[in-house]
């Protein structure tokens, strides 16, 4: 039988190694390539993309699969876990034929250009025959599946194996009306000011900052390397050369130090995934909330704590000593927690920013199901807000068509931001109650044990574990708001004095 | 027909796609790696290179390049070039037993590693074992191939598609009495000072002096961009992303200046290749020699030469003003022309450096038809090193064991180097014959006309023509060191005063 897995273990591999190379050429794309590289890339890419679906969804693979399915069935076992997501794979490609990935494509790249333009003009008309088209495919990419509980499952599916539609609305719906709550109680407060953030610092101090942050974190620049790209990004070329990216925003210039962590949050996860899984289907993180809770973990709860400043203040007042003169630690501490209400997702707090993703799932829903019907789609988004948040947007570029994702077909993941969250208040109360002194770590600069309990608990597995299993399997339950809103309802009654 | 002609050029496009994306790793692992990313990359190229070979060697190809070559018979036309060139490339590849480049690797490894050793303990015979296997394998290499003329003519094919030893070595016959006679004549000259080519340069500065040199050669920083390596090098990812890199030596500064003339001299011939060649057997300069010719041209008979530095010299000066303070054009002109006999090839000036290369051929023919033995190589080394350059080398770090070639068991392309000047000087007088005001053009730093009649007469070619064609075509001779000796004897009798 040996044989036959190390047979897989080839051709997953040399997928494995298209992939990578893929990523290496996307990488180059985003921080290096000259202007005229692009239509090329893209070729090379397709190509790469191309073969490395042949060579996977190949009718040896199917057989091996088969064979060996019946063979490692404890999943608990590397090799089991190892056929199980790679027939799951196997399956989902095989089911999807090529033709419908060259269609998708093609409408896709069209709508990306009407997106563009409808953007630019605020003219949601422009981008609705365009979205509507993408909707169709996407349900017909359904339709390649077996019936779900909900047709919406089955695109959730490719980003949090395992978990449904139904699921992560039960999630949603207890913490929508405490998260609304809660904003509706900061508006009412005190405000905290905020202006000596958005001063001129320099774009290269700041750089530096963000890598010495990093660097105390346990990113490793011998296995990877920070460079400067249009949007912050975190990819993987091996497990000894995981990248990030990160720019410099001249009216937000503390999003260079938030970036730099998030996506060290993300390179750590891969750079601690077990070295034994490279170039097999566990070679990477879970999914992408678990991935997005690894992130957001050393983004905000590391990041904006004010153990963490406590640490860290003292050298970014030395650095930025103009820019900071009179600004006391626990000022600089609220005003990077500011709650503000606002219209761009990208752009939302700590606070706010899963209301933006919540209405954007039940948009999506509605979309794949058919109860929203696309050309409604900017008064309902616009009364949405208004509901969630507050606020109505002006127009449609600042609304509906503020996001790129739809444009390219891209529907199933938005939630997965906001389960990334949840997630991960989730971990921080287990590795609360595992490691006592966490603050005082955190005071010191001293990131090991938290690192190390990430590590052991979640990174070094992989992809072997589903999310909703990780995540019992480390918390003792599934993915659950609560620890959630009891973290933002005690950070910030504090910070507003709630 | 046509059907198979593009099937042809689906697969060739895939091999090219595969090749490029290959050419991007390369590039990264040299520009950009974290330190720890070897080992993976390495995998990933072997994979790119494995499918790449398994692609391009599938007996489908056979048989199109069969049916197709008895349908596009004219080498002429592009199509009957691509298929002249790919049915060359298929056969060479069909050859060589995949088995056997897996051997070469292993070989190649493992003498690379004996070669650091060696070298840094200036010790040949600790390569001694290892450059005889390697030696061993290529013979083997040659087994492959049908019996030549000369059992070296299989390996310089390789690099010179058409040429035979027999050729190369009438061309360095005719050479090599009239430079030795040359360097001769000026060892007994009086001498030219350059200490002030020693000093410190900073480096930001000579790199952006380097930029507006090659930008006014006309590489376009649109479609390529120079980055720091180890060594410089230029690799193409498509026509319209060609990619130089540089260094800086603080014992020798204005390499920085004369490699990146270099390395853009190789850019621009595949910046200038047809566009309608991509992913094509076409889409390469045609051999190693035509390409160093395009390198050395820039570097040496634009970029060493007095009218070039009457136009850039002032700026030169103005920006390292303390190093050039008392220094005159003149003699800034005869420092960077200053020949002396040394022991390294790769620091070798214009005038010596042919000789390295055509001591390097002997030795490898030698090897190759058995007629010299590795073990007696540091002794022949020295012997020709003292004949041909009149100097002794003092061990075999700086002798036999200084270049890196023959430890990954690479034999056969040496002479390109040479070739490459001599190629230059030919063309550079046709060209000095259509571009009567070129010394004028050059004064004025404009390079537009020279680098359109490359385009015109080299670069747009590609691969088409195999390197004596292409010499023959533009200059009405095969190659000739004459063109070469008038240039050298020339220029070294003004500055030398002969």
């Amino acid at each position: 039988m040996s044989d036959k897995l190390n047979r897989l273990k080839e051709i997953v591999g040399e997928v494995s190694d298209l992939g990578r190379a893929a990523s290496v050429l996307g990488w180059d794309q985003q921080v290096n390539m000259p202007p005229m590289g692009g239509e090329a890339r893209g070729q090379q890419l397709a190509t790469l993309g191309k073969i490395a679906q042949e060579k996977f969804t190949a009718d040896e693979v199917g057989t091996l699969l088969e064979d060996l399915k019946k063979e490692y069935t404890d999943p608990e076992t590397d090799e089991g876990a190892m056929i199980r997501v790679a027939a799951r794979n196997y399956d989902k490609a095989k089911r999807v034929p090529s033709s419908f990935i060259a269609e998708q494509a093609v409408a896709a790249s069209k709508a990306f250009e009407a997106w563009v333009e409808a953007k630019s003009k605020s003219d949601f008309k422009i981008f609705l025959p365009f979205l509507e088209k993408n909707v169709e495919l996407v349900k017909k990419y359904v339709s390649f599946f077996p019936p779900a509980d909900h047709p919406y499952d089955v695109l959730l599916d490719d980003y949090e194996p395992g978990m449904k539609t139904a699921e992560v609305q039960e999630i949603f719906g207890n913490l929508r009306p405490k998260q609304v709550e809660l904003i509706k109680a900061i508006s009412e407060a005190k405000q905290v000011k905020d202006k000596f953030l958005h001063k001129k610092y320099n774009e290269e101090k700041l750089w530096k900052f963000s890598e010495k942050i990093i660097a105390k974190f346990g990113y490793d620049f011998n296995r990877g390397r920070q460079d400067k790209a249009p949007h912050p990004f975190q990819t993987s070329f091996s497990v000894n050369d995981v990248r990030i990216t990160n720019r410099y925003e001249e009216k937000n210039p503390m999003a260079t130090l938030f970036s730099a962590m998030h996506e060290a949050g993300h390179a750590l996860y891969e750079l601690g995934v077990n070295p034994a899984y490279e170039r097999t289907s566990l070679e990477s993180g879970t999914s992408l909330a678990i991935h997005e809770s690894q992130s957001r973990m050393w983004e905000n709860l590391v990041g904006r704590s004010l153990p963490f400043w406590e640490h860290f203040y003292p050298d970014l007042k030395k650095t930025f000593s103009s820019q900071l003169e009179d600004v006391k630690l626990k000022q600089f501490y609220k005003a990077i927690n500011k709650v503000e209400p606002s219209l761009i997702r990208v752009n939302a707090d700590e606070a706010t920013y899963n209301l933006h993703i919540m209405l954007r799932l039940e948009i999506e829903i509605g979309m794949v199901d058919g109860s929203i019907r696309i050309k409604d789609l900017p008064e309902i988004w616009n009364t949405k807000m208004k509901e969630y948040l507050g606020i109505t947007p002006p127009n449609d570029a600042q609304g509906v068509l503020q996001d790129i994702h739809w444009s390219y077909g891209s529907i199933g993941y938005f939630s997965t931001y906001a389960l990334g969250n949840i997630v991960s208040a989730q971990l921080w109360e287990k590795i609360r109650k595992d490691i006592k002194n966490l603050d005082d770590l955190t005071r010191k600069g001293k990131f090991e044990k938290l690192r190390e309990w990430l590590r052991a608990n979640i990174h070094q597995y992989g992809h072997k574990y589903d999310p909703q299993d990780i995540v019992q399997k480390v918390t003792g339950s599934k993915i659950d708001s609560a620890a959630y809103v009891r973290y933002l309802t005690k950070k910030y009654s504090d910070i507003y004095d709630l």
